[in-house]
């Protein structure tokens, strides 16, 4: 039952002029929808609808915020198959991703729920008074964290539930005590239509104000910039390419109050093969990096775009049973010819490089908007060269650099752009031994991986995906896990604040039990 | 033994043309120095020296850095009369003021200190592997905070100690892991030679690499470009006007790889008086808003230049006291003639305008680059209507708003732009009957204070010291208080990694008995 509408807070809404329609690319046709570009005025009545939310919504406890939060996640399962249908339609990804994307998704915003119920994430710090002090007494000070206010999450092409209307993003931004804007991903709107569907029925049954989430669908630039500019936007979540990202940062910074923007765009996440690794484990290595490189048909921010080695023999063996196992596994669809043809053109351009090589690609006939798959080598020196190789390709290919010794290693590890991820295959001497190689890589990336993938990123709180630019606009935080919570939050501070006025959380009698920082020392007791 | 020259690590230098001098504006003269500006090499130089540095110093321990702060502190004292003497010379502030803000500025270094040698602030988090999961094994995930490279700081020109050299930006940066340089603030060149003179005996002192603290003069602002654009600086503080933070944020966010730029800025720190406080401690709260107001001739950034009440009798009456109470108070110096000119077109800009009327002012001669304190009237509406008026005067000036009633007072604290502080004062019942305003008020601020005053920034870990938009350019980061060390660093995540290559920090026994949260839990026991 896809409107093909924007909802306005819990009010279907199809003012605006232009439309536009989803594709299927394993069918290579449109989808039967026809989605409503939202207007200029739907945009500032879903904002204003926001602020006034917020007003009531950033005085919820921890605990209702959390049953919002596990409302929504049981009515996306309620959605059942036309959901998965939806999902699999729009993005010519296959049913199993469907149903363990939108597994995540739920875990996502259960985890956030447990974060809330258990509540010490606001990090409630307490320094009670010393009246007696001399010459000047001293306060009674408490801080805590509270939300900033109406946030905007683009929704990401490449993860229709994850990265977009119910993702990291929004469930983040919900538990924080923010109401929610989300920009629909153009290419899978009927899917996040349907997700919205099922925000909205979850905040009417747990009393949540209308406004406290609104989904707006757009095909151009339009609609993102007249969110990220609207002076009651207070933060804006991305995850998407360098070029969108940076513009939309630029965007926030350049307001007359800046905002803070928070894109996740491109990474190659480097690999570093180390000599070990080509030993014994060469055939391990090789099966599981084919799997990495081509699994989403590469379209994944952490897949592997760059594997580096010392050259010799045994890297050579490695390239050749990496490429021969690549060549073997079946390439699938892209989520849009869009996203195919420059895969296409941005493989060509490499590979038709006289400085690099083709190791091996899958060699057969491919239907419409299916990802060939590829692996490259280039010469360390080369690769220092020409910067344009450090570029990501989105897509199932990947880029092996043959350094002459350690040296140039390193060096090449330098003149990497910042990275979500780098990972190290070797053994545990090793790691000391290259402690140059390791020390930039560490340097450069957000998450360092010692013998795995990097691929599939853990939803936990130790988890970090972010990075130094261009990997984040901020590398400071992270876009999955837990901590993502703090994105959304400023700390607020109470002096000599009365007792009974007090948020719960800064309360002598700690009545929720929540970890705290009291007088320089962590405790959950009461004062 | 003020020699005028730059220090590129720990090398004195004096290579650039351009010389400038302190003032004294007591005496209303040069001082004798003459200061060399840094020229670009030195410039470079330094920060090159810096980023060195930094391979080194970010592998320190925590003990260790705390054995640099309290070094530093000790040199500073070490340093005697000579440097209270410049301190009192270029700045016109008392010997009293300078004597506690050299020992506000030690106790913020050895409060630091004792941050690092506790250990806990590093956010330690550790999901351990659980192999028999399916479908998929989970992977053992460790997070910790690690420094993000060379900081600039800007010495503030009305902090000479506790927000310049060795003040919190400083202090938090290097307690951080991350190297300083300074660019020192031009009407205070002097004093800010003798705490880099004591920084650097420091660092000899307890083993710290070359590099890890520089100081350069300037007196214009190719300085600070400079050093903001440069490549290799990954971060800013600084504390001044508006003009400048906002123009620093630009250079910071608009460089090819942005980096966040901590710029504290303008406030004028609204003071709610609710009706209870016109009643019985009319006198009481007179007295201590007159010594608020003039407190360092109100060159505080925290100084309450915004009295908002509601119009009556009640309110004429405190009006009344409190202007009797500031005009018998002593003037004392401003910074310098182009603060007090500043003061001075500022007040009589505003005091001019035909809806404000003067309720008491100082009315005696005075010295020169003395600062006359002035308590204005306004209406409500009229204040509504002119936003000039909400705009920060930097002097001992406050502005009393006479509200109809209190829907104009909500409206006014709406229309406020983003404030350090704000204050009620009032009782207890008030809060809840004003909630609104309350609410109006916690929105806009980062502190809100209960009966008493703001200027006074305690230094604990619960203090916030900042602010919405143009209070701060980032509200989420303190810049007083130990918290202040976050600005500073990143988080790196370690996935699968061995034992014995984690930092103390992550590994299993906890060696340093930090506070952690181990697989959702806060403790301080090994796994």
């Amino acid at each position: 039952m896809i409107s093909g509408k924007n909802y306005i807070g819990s009010k279907v809404s199809a003012n605006g002029e232009r439309t536009f329609h989803t594709f299927d690319p394993k069918s290579n046709q449109n989808t039967a929808w026809t989605f409503y570009e939202a207007s200029s005025t739907e945009i500032d009545e879903a904002v204003h609808l926001a602020e006034q939310a917020f007003q009531e919504y950033k005085q919820f406890s921890g605990v209702k915020k959390a049953g919002f939060l596990r409302a929504i996640a049981k009515e996306i399962e309620n959605l059942g198959d036309e959901l998965i249908k939806t999902y699999t339609q729009e993005s010519g990804l296959p049913e199993g991703r469907a149903l363990g994307e939108r597994g995540r998704t739920m875990g996502q915003l259960n985890a956030f729920a447990t974060l809330l119920e258990e509540g010490s994430w606001t990090d409630a710090t307490i320094d009670t008074a010393i009246p007696e002090r001399t010459p000047i007494p001293k306060e009674d000070i408490r801080k805590m964290l509270v939300p900033i206010g109406p946030i905007v999450v683009f929704g990401s092409s490449n993860f229709p539930f994850a990265f977009s209307t119910a993702g990291g993003d929004t469930a983040s931004a919900l538990a924080a005590g923010c109401p929610v804007i989300v920009k629909s991903h153009p290419m899978h709107a009927g899917t996040g239509e349907l997700v919205a569907s099922a925000i909205i029925k979850a905040a009417k049954r747990t009393g949540m104000p209308d406004g406290v989430f609104s989904n707006l669908n757009s095909s151009g630039i339009e609609v993102g910039e007249r969110l990220v500019t609207h002076p009651k936007v207070k933060g804006v979540g991305f995850t998407g390419s360098i070029r969108g990202g940076t513009a939309l940062y630029n965007l926030g910074t350049q307001r007359e109050e800046p905002i803070p923007v928070f894109a996740e765009m491109g990474s190659v996440n480097p690999v570093i093969v180390l000599p070990s690794a080509l030993e014994d484990k060469k055939d391990h290595w090789a099966s599981q990096y084919a799997g990495s490189i081509t699994l989403g048909s590469g379209q994944f921010c952490t897949n592997p775009g760059l594997l580096i080695g010392l050259k010799g023999k045994a890297l050579d063996n490695f390239v050749s049973t990496l490429g021969e196992q690549l060549s073997l596994l079946d390439p699938s669809s892209m989520l849009h010819p869009n996203i195919h043809e420059n895969y296409e053109k941005g493989r060509k351009e490499i590979s038709s490089n006289e400085k690099v090589s083709v190791v091996a690609e899958f060699d057969k006939e491919l239907p419409p908007n299916y990802g060939r798959q590829q692996l490259l080598t280039v010469s360390g020196k080369d690769f220092l060269e020409n910067p344009v190789m450090h570029q990501e390709v989105f897509g199932p290919l990947s880029l092996v650099v043959q350094c002459a010794d350690e040296e140039e290693l390193t060096n090449i590890l330098h003149s990497l752009e910042g990275q979500l991820t780098g990972t190290i295959l070797g053994d545990e001497p090793e790691i000391k031994k290259y402690e140059k190689v390791v020390d930039a890589l560490k340097s450069k990336v957000g998450r360092i991986i010692f013998n795995s993938v990097p691929t599939g990123v853990e939803v936990c709180p130790s988890m970090f995906h972010g990075g130094p630019f261009p990997a984040t606009t901020d590398s400071r935080f992270t876009s999955v896990g837990t901590s993502a919570i703090i994105r959304w939050v400023r700390p607020v501070c109470f002096q000599n604040w009365p007792q009974s006025m007090l948020p719960a959380e800064l309360q002598n009698d700690n009545p929720l039990g929540i970890m705290r920082k009291v007088n320089g020392t962590f405790t959950s007791n009461p004062i």
